[in-house]
């Protein structure tokens, strides 16, 4: 059970995200400052700094929590699991968790892809994650596996499985009308990681 | 033949890339003047700017021509050749190229990765660069099998490939001591893309 004080704090810092990236959207990334937000969202300035550090920390506000649930799912591999059903179970866990959570619509997920793929400041604290984030996946995968995969074929598979899915979003961007389409698109580029290039003929 | 003037031209762009790097390493790459670059390459400043138009773009020198090489490899597409053929001809037109044209020693090459991926402005225009070339080779391996592969999975093919090659070489960036150690790596990473997740067990 969520309690109420905890579910005020979840309705503040969502009122946050939402106001930041709308005026993100309206008066540019670098245009907007941490009092506005805080103003948009009515909370004072200070309430701000209770949720986020930063601008930056606003957009990429789940990436600690998603990270998180990779991590721990693959540290609770069963004994008998081999390294597909584990990576299968990664990726239902990952994709059922921005379905269940719903906590951006489909068109502000699409304005921050957009953001964090343009605005400097959002590109760097980008590459950072992603590199960090996968180097993280990928050591917690071999540690999984000691035996069967080496630090090479972990972090390749990490990345191919975070590339594909990644790639094929973005490529198709335009044509994904919700956050199920998004899902479907990224289901498809998992299978293809999955089953290898080779399978493409 | 390569003539006279375009092998001191050569030499020129060189002389700065190396001074570049090492002044980034010796004083940071934000307190690095293009004036200070330009002055250890013995060039005047007006030279620099015929070879580089910033210091971003004298660490990512390389990045266009591999891109185009990759696309051209792409375009080339044979009659009766299969996706998998051809990718594994472009796998290898990269890692030779690499390889054959050794314009960066091992020690360069490890330390311009170590600045893309810490310093904020080399950091935001990597990002942009790992997504806007994917997104052309996955454009450009979709043009040459139209009718096999959707742009989805020509997305996810691209996105697999650079994916586990980038981040089973950062995994594996201390464990590696030459050129040739860091291409087995990206090439044992190019095969678990190939052959798919599901061939790991």
């Amino acid at each position: 059970m969520v309690g109420l004080r905890e579910r005020k704090k979840q309705r503040t810092r969502q009122a946050l995200i939402e106001a930041a990236l709308r005026l993100f959207e309206e008066k540019g990334f670098e245009e907007t400052t941490l009092a506005e937000i805080a103003a948009r969202a009515e909370v004072s300035t200070r309430t701000f700094f209770s949720y986020f550090v930063s601008k930056e920390d606003v957009v990429f506000y789940d990436s600690q929590s998603r990270l998180d649930l990779a991590v721990a799912a693959l540290a609770a591999r069963k004994p008998d699991e081999s390294v597909t059903d584990l990576l299968l179970r990664i990726i239902d866990v990952s994709f059922d968790h921005v379905l269940v959570a719903q906590d951006l619509t489909f068109e502000d997920a699409a304005l921050r892809a957009r953001l964090v793929l343009t605005e400097p400041a959002l590109q760097a604290r980008a590459l950072h994650l992603l590199f960090d984030s996968q180097l993280k996946l990928a050591r917690a995968l071999h540690e999984a596996f000691p035996e069967r995969l080496t630090l090479v074929e972990s972090a390749a598979a990490v990345g191919a499985l975070i590339g594909a899915v990644k790639v094929a979003v973005i490529a198709n961007l335009e044509q994904d009308h919700s956050l199920e389409e998004i899902i479907d698109t990224a289901r498809r580029a998992a299978d293809v990681a999955l089953a290898g290039l080779r399978s493409l003929g």
